[in-house]
């Protein structure tokens, strides 16, 4: 089934205690599109914007997997968003060392016809009422979901919450959801979400995995463990990526699939964090997921 | 199989945000011996010192349960250990307001003639080179598992080396393995111990749940996802206490058994953290854990 991600396409530096990268291909729906690309070779559809000085090799990156450029539009005039930012300790938390809107703070990006038919939907954070906005451009996917961030619970809760009565499902992470609904455990969070809107919350929490929510449901995953994280950098975007991308898959949205979805962005951010920009994830296929699934379920497994 | 526990009795003072206890009944010891005692109607032996102030309605909530008395050491002129800490925040950590270690800085406890058959020995928290002669008074245990804490790993770094080149397991928490193996990521910190000694390592990660880490083996399970967080104290002990239970109640151990057993020890700590002292675990038996286990499964279950 069609999907399509709108989101962020950026240039990132990024320092990690393992090493550091400087002017690499970013952005939200970049991770997401690597991911869920990894994930399904069905082509994902990209709606954003860059701006003029966008890299070639970037677009020729994205051209280089099962991705859909039509909505991807080239701005004259324009700079492309850039984001220069770096871990320390735990590598839970990014500083923003810089940030270049650029693009980002202009007008949003349209859906073109030809994507307006799409029946999954992943809206990557940015301003609530751009991905309202977004979602009334397109005929009524059989599944929106959301992200979003800090600054725009802090800044536009109303019209988040807006957004939330209109999606199907929400995909943040613990701090957030602990920001916007002012609970301490994650299910008492989840389940005061669900009192907005979307069927399902799935709060991400890094290195310690993800919570699902929704109604007389509770779903837990630790994550992949790994000894070779080198830059945490759009481990969530991916998570959303391999979500989006199972269940695209599958052609089928509810609970019993969710689940399997929820595994399979797990191991799709277990990749994504084991170098810097997409690198990892476009070296990767659908098998390597499926492997590594298998092991993480090994991982589990008791009696 | 017969369990011994050799750790702290305590009275403790807690403050979380969800309300206070005066002085309770604590220590690592009670919490271990309560949560093994809801797992399996086997009386586990305790080894500890108590001072001569020791409630007597602390005795007889001990002696209400199949705890063995006969290792608990009643000093004369001494006091009982005596602790006060408080909560904040997300409550993964406790701030210590007054200790006063009273019994706990004098000469340590002696195991009784008729414990030294011991199978199974639990050596909580204390100084390494008391662990290791409360074990050297045992005739071999079949399985031996300690933890430790800050304090020791700074100040006593070779003594535990020591002490975990003697046992079979240990379990500790997150950052106490990051800081004695200064590893990052929990996979290398667990192999890291293991080239000390230990057949395993089990590293809690509080409500982020565990990772045991063994030769060629990982295995992972997130904690129960409560929303009936009231204290947190004891939880690491409690959950100890679930797994030696399982253990002994199976009177073998393997590794297929230790991952059974870190699910129980899950639950034992998801009932610990619901009240204050051992209000909780005092009040629930093996049917209260073997019911919430079922439930943790369906969870995580996903195909």
């Amino acid at each position: 089934m069609s999907l399509l991600v709108t989101g962020s396409i950026g240039i990132d530096s990024v320092r990690t205690p393992l090493g550091e990268a400087d002017d690499v291909l970013g952005g939200s729906a970049v991770y997401f599109a690597f991911a869920f690309a990894a994930s399904l070779f069905t082509p994902v559809r990209l709606v954003g914007v860059v701006g003029e000085d966008f890299p070639g090799a970037y677009r020729d990156a994205l051209a280089g997997r099962p991705i859909d450029l039509v909505g991807l539009e080239t701005r004259s005039g324009s700079k492309t968003f850039r984001w220069t930012g770096s871990y320390a300790g735990d590598m839970n938390l990014a500083e923003t060392l810089n940030v270049q809107l650029n693009v980002l703070a202009e007008r949003g990006p349209s859906i073109p016809e030809a994507f307006r038919d799409s029946s999954f939907v992943f809206l990557a954070n940015t301003h609530p009422v751009l991905q309202r906005d977004l979602l009334e451009q397109l005929d009524g996917p059989n599944l929106a979901v959301c992200d979003t961030m800090n600054l725009w619970i802090e800044t536009q809760r109303d019209e988040l919450l807006k957004t939330l009565s209109v999606v199907h499902g929400v995909v943040l992470n613990d701090a957030e959801a602990r920001l916007l609904t002012e609970q301490r455990d994650l299910v008492s969070a989840g389940r005061r979400m669900l009192d907005w809107g979307p069927k399902f919350v799935v709060i991400k929490k890094g290195e310690h995995g993800t919570v699902l929510v929704a109604a007389d449901m509770i779903f837990v995953l630790p994550a992949f463990p790994t000894t070779n994280l080198k830059d945490p950098t759009g481990a969530g975007d991916s998570f959303a990526g391999g979500m989006m991308g199972y269940l695209a898959g599958k052609g089928l949205f509810n609970m019993r699939e969710l689940k399997a979805a929820i595994a399979h962005g797990t191991i799709a951010a277990s990749f994504a964090i084991e170098d810097f920009s997409i690198e990892a994830l476009r070296n990767i296929n659908r098998d390597d997921v499926d492997r590594r699934l298998e092991r993480f379920c090994d991982m589990m497994r008791f009696d």
